[in-house]
């Protein structure tokens, strides 16, 4: 250790001039520089519902007019997630909870680089939800319910999994063998059977006030 | 499942005309329209060095330079991503590679987005760097050596890490008593005795190539 000098400029201490050490304290860029940058506000916007529901059409819908209006966006999902940074993570109920605190984690750091982030799992269980609200900044996090109806969801099926998993091919299915706790006070609450899904993205626009520039 | 329709568009049948559902696949916004309306390529710059070799301060003056020219960064390191997503791991091997496979997974996820991204990690593994450069597209990844001798980094010992370690109160420290792997060609070798913080910064621009705007 060198002298009486804070330890977190000592690091550097040997390589530049005590004056530049404190300079370059102030110019680390933060935050509200790299928001400012990107002319937007950070935003994380949390769409969760049932497999099925239709989140994933509504996140590409929202991002499709965010873009369009100069916004920079990204989507965090099951197809970006579960197989990379998640894809050491199973459907038991303690993997779940890791999976939404990695994505929560994930999607601080996205609105902390200055990105409107939209997340899209069905992450069903309402602490979880809440708990990634708390790691976001004050009115950052916005949970949107894609309330779509359990028997529409086992209707349309995209995937078959509904049928699978009544079959009991597929354990630990949401709505079948699996909780889905509703959202209680969402932000935003989507009932999908009531619209296309660019009228349920015009929502979330009209909420998050975006839509006017 | 409706009719002879692909499975991916199924999902969307029930709320819009089949004419939309394609068009909806054409407005998905992809990585080369994140990376336009940021005016620059992603990239992932990915320092490598002991502790106490003048990472974080290299990695600051490099953001500070990159923010002023206006592009759109974000430094991922120990601070942001050990505290964070990071905070179930340890520092066994196993738990460095899980550490590093997870930052690695981040980048890509933020450079998909259009970011500039600069990790900051020890990274004392040179399989698990190799790892990191897979995940990137082609020229994407940027390995930039922080070579620091040990002797110097002892010698400062900013957080007196290097200390505790040689006292036993720190078990697995990289160089005392957990290895460092050499990078064998990294894109950028940085002799951190030769150079100001900024000099080093002004290496790796030129090795990227994006002072010239």
């Amino acid at each position: 250790m060198i002298g009486g000098h804070d330890a977190r400029f000592a690091e550097t201490e040997s390589i530049v001039t005590p004056r530049q050490e404190i300079v370059r304290q102030d110019l680390q860029v933060r935050r509200e520089q790299r928001a400012a940058i990107k002319r937007q506000a950070p935003r994380v916007i949390w769409l969760t519902g049932l497999s099925g529901s239709g989140k994933s059409t509504i996140a590409n819908a929202l991002e499709s007019r965010l873009h369009a209006l100069g916004y920079h966006t990204y989507i965090l999902d099951g197809d970006n997630i579960r197989h990379g940074l998640n894809r050491d993570l199973s459907f038991s109920d303690a993997d779940r909870v890791e999976n939404i605190r990695r994505v929560a984690e994930v999607a601080k750091l996205m609105a902390d680089a200055g990105l409107i982030v939209i997340v899209s799992f069905i992450s069903p269980f309402q602490a979880d939800r809440d708990m990634a609200r708390t790691l976001m900044e004050n009115g950052e996090f916005i949970e949107v319910y894609v309330d779509t109806p359990l028997q529409e969801c086992m209707r349309r099926d995209p995937k078959g999994l509904y049928r699978r998993a009544l079959m009991g091919e597929i354990k630990q299915f949401t709505g079948i063998s699996s909780a889905y706790e509703a959202p209680t006070k969402p932000d935003v609450h989507l009932k999908t059977t009531t619209g296309a899904p660019s009228d349920m993205a015009a929502e979330i626009l009209q909420y998050i006030d975006v839509a006017r520039s």
